[in-house]
């Protein structure tokens, strides 16, 4: 029986891991953390928990958790959670980290964009990032793991085929964003109330101003041995869950749509989750899964990359327990393909 | 040239307002109220009234509004309300009070569903509650209008004409109601959030706890002559704005469906925002509108009434201008038929 | 090995169906039917099923369907249902019928509110009514099993308890039910469209008109051995799935809340799917899932019975296979706690 | 007086028509159109008319609707309009076509993107164009207006003062749009249910393969005097209405979003229905108006223009009473600022 705790329960991302986590019979999850007080039942928290999962949410210190877990799992606020790790390194809990804290390279970027300096700096640099598609075998061994972004998941996924087959120029790259409102996370905010963001949409961070920019070309860079420059887009759409990047890029050679799906159904043969289709997936397809849906189509001297993946799934908590499942040994798609 | 004003002018209530208002050439709006510092422009508190409305949102005393304006809508929430309304009035404004800190008589009924002693319990019993399909003669003079919430709205205007006119049982009365997300108003909170209420319904206040049930009672009560008691459940609808209140009452008579339309059209006659009709009404036909929607069916000895509003409009921003168009001497209907 | 067999594979139940059979291990979905041309795969239909089965669609007769699988699931429309069940039996398969074709016992009843004269007629009285959180050890030896109503279960399960203990008055019941859209089915019709039904709540068959209610008249009435009869008004709710239904009954004694829900603890004893809360349920928490949750409040001398559950699960796809697990000798819950 | 008509009215432009011209006191709607059998009332169709428009959908000939309107909007499909508006403009009437049937220049276009030879041929080349922000002295005196199609709209408004005024490269434009769903139209069809497009969103026609391409093209290339190409991808967003597009396109020389905001104010300076606005529009800002609200940013040598706008209203019905109004000499904004 392997021991698990989750720091941070209240969010969405924290009752989507539950929800997976409670599929494979040889785990346990033995803590789960908040800083609400009086030890408040997690279903009294999330109440689709009821029945499910018996346990309260405390407020616990990384030592503590590491009393009770092997593994942890952090779905605290960037800052938060780089407060945490070490202590929990530290005690010997291996981690998969949730939040941003360490999926940049570079601390001078994280404090430009993040807004604070980074107070574990001298880890970032070891510190693999955890897209099992791209980099698998770099997983099983690792005590700590830096769990992509959402946005950035469906971006890499949709480019990297491509780019690092040499098929699109690796700038000038168009990403145009579309995300549910769970990923703007729980915390009651005026821009997330339904009556604001329902029947509506919108664009933020517009004119290249989302943190999630540097971590894909970053990510690209790395996995194409150049370097990627892009223009990143993101837009709020009134629906609970589910993203699609809609990916513009420049062909270096023309190409027809049908070498193109080729070319990307065999840069993921044999990845379970990744799914290219010859059809338009719409974010529904994948809604609740680990999937990743990725089409392509070309016009103009331009490939068109559709990518749709379910935020909190693939984009956050499934992710996460496919590194879990490679650094605990079990079966990369445990309690993930259903 | 009528001026008024409106206080609390950052909800959903004092936007509707606001467009209703500058529908009418002779009305001018001098001043809108808030306690955010800095004078916010009212379109980067409201973006859709970008270039419609040229004002500044200040933190003004109910005497310097006086100094700017006749009319005044008192948009505040319960509470801050009764503590404005007396300087208002003193200063020689007409005040018509979208709260419901005038809409009860009984200061002692007040105080156990508001939970405050109320402030101003000598002005309860003498203000008119402004419903005009059922009182407009006694508005037209007024200083002071209690404007009716708006699942009372729907309620009342279901039940008044099958009330008064005896066809059903005062007491027993069940109304089942449903309504858009607006009507919990724009203050951040977790259970309005769109991740939390999308895709979701549920009922609240079950057990006749909601403060909207003895304004129900009360008004019905007067209107018929009669103590009409009532259970009330309120229901979260994933949508923006729309009412819908379904209502079972005794039949104390047989009735067929047609008479009981005829008797609620005959009711309504001259009424120019109360549509009696025979198809199944959505919220949807008067969303966006000042109309109320009502249709009934008979079933094993019950009247079943369908009554539909919108919660911002008729059950809020529209009808508080019928009350200002009654009490100004404008048309009932200006700048309400659209 | 377990073989099954899904006729009518292109709806929303079937969808569901297939997710949860592709969770048992023991079972292979080995045909499915459609009258659509071509054989298409059951990913150019679901294309959320894209990599998850490999099968295409056929146009078979029950014979043919009867040499692949021993069970199969009828999704099939009513009257399509009774002309497809004797063939399935004769041919030796064991089915549950999804339709309400064999959900009433008295074919002058089916007659009066389908509109066909039942073509089965001989076979009514001794099908069993496959609700097993009433009637489990009626199931198992079954050769076929009517399922039940998505409305139909909500209701049934909400005032089961309360019934059969004697709590309330089995006439004067009123049952207010809200439904998300894919209760409506997946045929192209003007009102289910988008545009139509985004944004909206309305009721429809109001006056008893709607074929759920004698559904829920005779199963209650066997269920506790008198006549119940109740008042029922479906509403149609701006959400994909999810059921709520809000029932008001007339307590036969006074009660405290504590005491009605540990009267539905109690019942409910050792129930897998069954969730009695305190707290008010959204249909939100038991979205995606196989549970039923029930809460109940007093006021006025009525208990107010809330009934949640996911109408393409619980309310169709979920109990199909509660039942099929229990006539194939699996566990009650298998593939269904996810 | 002036007497208008409607051709095919039951779709969701034709009742916003009504609803803006019934906002005209000295308009009066004569005739509106439909195959439906039974001259059904207007309010059997689009309920929420009920009680606004006592009128009958009659199947009218273009010669019947000619002796009761001196007017007509054609809100009939393509084909269907081609086959109308010869007809109608023999026999006197002024006709604004909502359909695409006159929007290209080019038969030989018409017939590669709409799949059948225009009928009306050589009446294209004199038809204007009806976007009055573009061209409105040339609409007053015309008797045949092709109102733009709304995808169209927002692509054009968004990119014209900026290619006009030479700020962004003509060609590798990238227009990224999202539309809601009333833009599909009312007719039944499985991808616009409720059930298949909520909670989802998904691009179709990629690979520009939509119908309003060569539109927006066709008038940017003859706008700004020089050959535009554009790659377009359109998006269906789980809303009822509105329209936003993401554009991107290359700078041609350095700038800054206030220079380029600047340059988009005085383009658009004393255009009653442009805002251009600092903050990030959302499609909530302007849904229900006639308004289409601007902004841009400039990264990485790209401008990125946001435009948003109702795609019923300034997108279809609003922009058409705009052309109605310059050419019966009633004010351009008349009914449309509300």
């Amino acid at each position: 029986m392997v021991k698990v705790a989750i720091l941070g329960a209240t969010g969405y991302t924290a009752v989507e891991l539950i929800k997976i986590l409670l599929r494979n019979p040889d785990v346990q999850i033995t803590a789960a953390t908040t800083r609400q007080e009086g030890a408040p039942p997690i279903h009294s928290i999330h109440q689709s928990l009821t029945g499910r999962l018996n346990l309260t949410c405390e407020d616990l210190t990384p030592a503590e958790v590491c009393q009770r877990a092997e593994f942890v799992f952090c779905c605290l606020p960037h800052v938060a959670s780089m407060e945490a790790v070490p202590g929990l390194l530290a005690g010997g809990a291996r981690v998969v980290d949730l939040s941003a804290d360490y999926r940049l390279k570079d601390p001078v970027a994280y404090e430009k964009w993040y807004g604070h300096a980074h107070t574990d700096a001298q880890r970032l640099a070891a510190t693999v990032y955890g897209l099992p598609e791209l980099w698998a075998e770099r997983i099983p061994h690792q005590n700590l793991i830096a769990n992509p972004g959402c946005y950035t998941s469906a971006s890499i996924l949709g480019l990297a085929p491509f780019l690092k087959q040499g098929w699109i120029d690796p700038t000038g790259i168009i990403i145009d964003a579309k995300s549910g409102v769970s990923g703007a996370g729980r915390a009651p905010k005026l821009n997330t109330l339904f009556s604001e963001c329902n029947e509506s949409v919108s664009a933020y961070s517009v004119g290249n101003k989302h943190r999630h920019l540097p971590e894909i070309e970053q990510v690209l860079s790395e996995a194409s041995g150049q370097k990627v420059e892009a223009i990143f887009t993101p837009h709020l759409i009134p629906m609970d869950r589910g993203i699609i990047a809609t990916i513009y890029a420049r062909l270096k050679r023309s190409a027809t749509d049908a070498e193109l799906l080729a070319a990307a159904r065999e840069f993921y043969r044999d990845k379970p989750f990744m799914r290219v289709v010859e059809h338009l997936p719409t974010t529904k397809d994948s809604a609740g899964t680990n999937y990743c849906d990725i089409t392509v189509r070309q016009a103009r001297g331009q490939a068109i990359i559709i990518s749709c993946l379910d935020n909190l799934i693939k984009g956050a908590a499934g992710v996460a327990v496919q590194n879990f499942n490679l650094m605990a040994g079990f079966p990369e798609t445990t309690g993930l393909l259903v």
